[in-house]
């Protein structure tokens, strides 16, 4: 899983129709100190996050999981949103 | 899942009898600032999108999921078109 | 999926035995403009493909669909030869 | 599968209900040299990993399947934690 | 898959119970040239490799399939040891 922050959503008339109700957001990964990582992309939302929260997301089939027992074909979706996390110093 | 702008198509008469009726499209990966966002792909299209147009797309299993019962063997397919998306400025 | 032009072939004797009777040929990953883009790969050959040839191959599980009901321990396949493709201007 | 030094973990209260109970990790990846290989991420713990251990982890769906019957969420999983390894002089 | 070379070995005492037997080798990738292409990284062994030899691997869920019915937390494992292979000039 990654490190992100939400910083955007997508808004998508004509979809998949196993994607209908299902937030989508943009998140930028990040490094534990909170610096990019990568490029921002669009994930589907699962516990309600928004714009400037912390959070985490799972890639691959498994970013479909909560979504059962629709198909959703997303691969890329938060599970969680981040209290704090702690790393130690390199 | 990746934003991206349709460029292009791909005409294969032989091939996966799975893939048959399979529109198959070129798309160049967008950041949320419309830049390129790494290298052009081939991706099963869903959703009757057209060159020009942005849309997002999925990787990985889940690509197949629109295609089913057939199991198509496809690693990519676009999901949906875009309306539009907002991001914080950065 | 990905461009790619079949540029080897690959031999192995001792091996999974759920490969037996599979082609492995080496495909080096083309840009739409037809330039190298990335490294060569090993994939298994689903559609009779040759050493010259311009193809598209898919990753992952999706790749050993081609050889249902043998779970063939594959992640990319040829599933396509390509007649021709196109790409506007960008 | 990588090797990786366990170097922090993350908290987070408000997540998918299918990781309640799941350890979740920081690790970064390392080359067999003790290098760091690439950025660090968020891993599930299924063998009681500490920060400071040396591991290994799996990537993608096979991540899951520590958790089983549960369908975890999860997309890294640490999956051993490393006695030592041995690396031939290039 | 990829063609790589085995330069070594992980051992690990406390793992998952499902990886019990399974031999794990470091490989470093290759590319048709014999250059090394990418990191090295942990496979997991089904068709008794040593080090020195040269094989190919493959990875995400399909390499769990030689080790069925046991789902063996695995994202990459060896399918076969190459005899030879042939690229033509590029």
């Amino acid at each position: 899983m990654q490190l992100a922050r939400v910083i955007g959503d997508v808004v998508a008339t004509r979809k998949d129709e196993n994607l209908a109700g299902i937030k989508l957001l943009v998140v930028q990964p990040l490094t534990p100190e909170r610096q990019p990582a990568g490029r921002p992309l669009v994930v589907a939302d699962s516990v309600s996050a928004g714009v400037g929260e912390e959070v985490f997301f799972v890639r691959g089939k498994e970013a479909s999981f909560p979504f059962y027992p629709v198909e959703a074909p997303v691969d890329a979706s938060i599970v969680g949103i981040v209290d704090h996390w702690n790393v130690e110093k390199g």
